[in-house]
């Protein structure tokens, strides 16, 4: 176990460093520190206790934990079996322990599993960064964004965040406004991070100030990730994504969603059919009565594009 | 009024009795203490920690004090001046301070300012909860709010949750939904504690989550106070007010401002000349840039009707 502080950019999620997993410590930001992960159960436990998290970095954690029980030779399928219900819920954490489990060599597939996240969020970076340059102009952009969508959600660079990124390598980013996400606070708390590290210059507004920052002409357009899109191009997302949505919408700026290929599930319709999974109630407040639904979904009217690794759809 | 007061109703947040000022203490709930205030340096003590808060409660607060001034015979314009004073922004509390000071008999003026506030607040609930009969049916409502325009910010009854008081009393309160409130979580601390002791059932969200709330059709109506109202009806208000009217017009369920009269400023043209406060960043987040505007403006367009203490206005 070592740690070190990264001077400028983040260090990547999840890194495979002389046969170990190495992870940004993300209950430690914004405090950055690296730890070495050599034990399925240390992973687990890491899994477990959100060192890791974000669906497209725990896939890939998932995948490295094999590698390392392959390496270590106990029973395979039962420690992978153990990595993959560290967290339940994570669909994609499953997929990354079973790619690796079913690939004659777990680490080359978990290496493989890692470059082509890197890969799409690079590709969904350079696409969303085009495609604002085409909808605001080729000028330093003031960019409005919610949660984290960014590279500490997945290996490195990221989905909105990423095409934050890709503008800022072209000197084109003049501020982000990130709002804080409550009931979590993933704003404040990692996205605002991962700004200070780029030195993107940016602001942290709460939520509800969202709106009015957007009908105040404070921003030139809002890039937001998602955790499923429907077929008819409906957006689930971070809860309070959609009031960004309806504002942008009035203010008549555009509302650009950046997420993987993968995010778009055609079994699913439309955002009616998209069930809203309900949190804690203590997330919210201690003692008193709450509803604390995770995401909201955003019409597809309401969307100007959604950009992909492989595509810019306009629903 | 029909006497259908609730036993576990919360104190008024300030009466004269025994020749002494008794404060509900606002920096004590949700347990509900009173304090006494037989001095002017204890009263300004008070208005300073937000013992006593809200515009029309300071205002009456201010009226007392002169009240409490003349009885002990100092240099009347002297204290007078001090409790003014204690919290310089706030109009109310200046304006209580001048009216008693101005009358004959302080102690009457104060309890006739106290009396207004309350009779303008049960018309202003009267008047709102014959609007959303109207406009919803008379049957029991869903309603949705933010901050708190309760009695906690007047004497007694409040302006928003004075409509839903009204509308509670004769049976017509299904549930209320309270937004927590950034940064400063109105809701969630004093809201919920005014609908909790009302016996109201209510649910507390997270700001983000309101326009989805009201999207999904959980909520029948938007019923929300005023902190000013310019002449053509744009209406400032509590920061994350503007998403709930974008919400509700996209929805097609009324948007509702409660306020008293002297809410309308005639010389205020319009939302473009109302100066937006911006607060301490600290509130938002700590060690980080952030924005922290203290209201926001909904345009009249967005407003189904503004419900004063003597007219129901459709701008």
């Amino acid at each position: 176990m070592s740690s070190t502080t990264v001077p400028r950019d983040l260090p990547p999620t999840i890194t495979w460093e002389r046969d170990r997993i190495v992870l940004l410590d993300q209950t430690r930001l914004p405090e950055l520190h690296r730890v070495e992960v050599t034990t399925v159960d240390g992973l687990v436990d890491a899994i477990r206790r959100l060192v890791v998290r974000g669906a497209p970095a725990l896939g890939v954690a998932g995948a490295y934990g094999v590698a390392l029980a392959a390496r270590d030779g106990g029973d395979l399928r039962e420690d992978a079996e153990r990595i993959a219900s560290a967290r339940p819920t994570a669909a994609n954490l499953r997929r990354g322990v079973e790619r690796a489990l079913a690939a004659p060599d777990p680490l080359a597939a978990a290496h493989a599993f890692r470059d082509e996240d890197v890969a799409a969020c690079r590709a969904i970076g350079a696409r969303g960064a085009a495609l604002l340059g085409e909808l605001c102009g080729e000028r330093p952009l003031r960019l409005h964004t919610h949660c984290n969508a960014g590279a500490l959600a997945c290996v490195e660079w990221g989905t909105a965040l990423g095409v934050v990124r890709s503008l800022h390598a072209s000197g084109r980013v003049e501020l982000v406004v990130a709002d804080e996400t409550r009931p979590l606070l993933q704003g404040s708390r990692i996205t605002a991070v991962e700004l200070q590290a780029l030195g993107v210059p940016h602001r942290v507004v709460v939520d509800g100030a969202a709106a009015s920052v957007i009908a105040r002409g404070l921003v030139d357009a809002v890039v937001v990730g998602a955790d499923r899109i429907a077929a008819n191009g409906d957006v689930a997302n971070k809860i309070g994504t959609y009031p960004l949505a309806l504002a942008a919408a009035r203010a008549g700026i555009p509302f650009v969603v950046a997420a993987p290929e993968t995010t778009v599930d055609a079994a699913t319709p439309d955002g009616a059919a998209i069930e809203i999974e309900e949190r804690d109630a203590a997330e919210v407040v201690a003692g008193a009565d709450a509803w604390n639904p995770a995401f909201d979904v955003t019409p597809a009217d309401l969307v100007t594009a959604i950009v992909t690794d492989t595509r810019t759809w306009r629903p």
